[in-house]
């Protein structure tokens, strides 16, 4: 079975490749912004409201077929799901964001760490007290 | 441009359908079980010495073109983005959930509101610092 994602939108950021992009998006103060496509507009209605999401973007350039990488900082080897590594079989990018402004379809976050272009999938409320322990 | 996810596994709960499930996983005790597939299982590497995890799974029973909806509690219409409902474009889920229990290829965990069934997309540690406010 294939799931289809559909790209809502594209994430325009600084960051041109992983060499040039942090370790995590939060580990940097440079402001990121999410392009909607117009036809998902209507879906942003309120977001205004609320401060921190998460978005949910897709690694368009990532290594889909590592299972294994060696993590930031170690020197072994260790199972991809047991990292934050950004490759494996569904390289879904996922950020904490904070929500700084919001233009029309445009919305201006920081501590996102998507390479410029990345395909946008989804976006979400964060809430503290399921979302964190 | 379409992106295709391949399920790497399924879940199995006691949620049978949207009506007899949590409104989210946190608020519930239940245990659900994510079965990774053999092809997979490699990526598992080490996973047992971190407690709580960020799984991403696939709504398959979600609406999709669901662009507004009423949440839970609220008499108006707000876009999907400005809420934690499980429809819209790409509904990917999403839970933090404690790792109970790793038994070759099966995940124990709670918190997560999966339906059964569910295919299961993705697992990455959750990180205090990086992922909460």
């Amino acid at each position: 079975m294939d799931i289809k994602l559909k790209p809502i939108g594209i994430i325009t950021s600084k960051y041109k490749d992983k060499e040039g992009s942090p370790r995590q998006g939060r580990y940097s103060e440079e402001k990121s912004v999410v392009k909607v496509f117009n036809e998902y507009m209507e879906g942003l209605e309120g977001i205004e409201h609320h401060k921190y999401y998460m978005v949910f973007y897709w690694q368009d350039r990532a290594e889909r077929d590592k299972l294994k990488v060696v993590p930031h900082g170690k020197t072994e080897k260790r199972g991809v799901f047991y990292t934050r590594a950004p490759v494996g079989p569904n390289p879904i990018g996922f950020c904490l964001v904070e929500l700084l402004e919001v233009n029309g379809n445009e919305l201006t976050v920081q501590w996102l760490d998507a390479l410029d272009g990345s395909p946008f999938l989804d976006i979400k409320p964060f809430w503290k007290e399921v979302d964190s322990v």
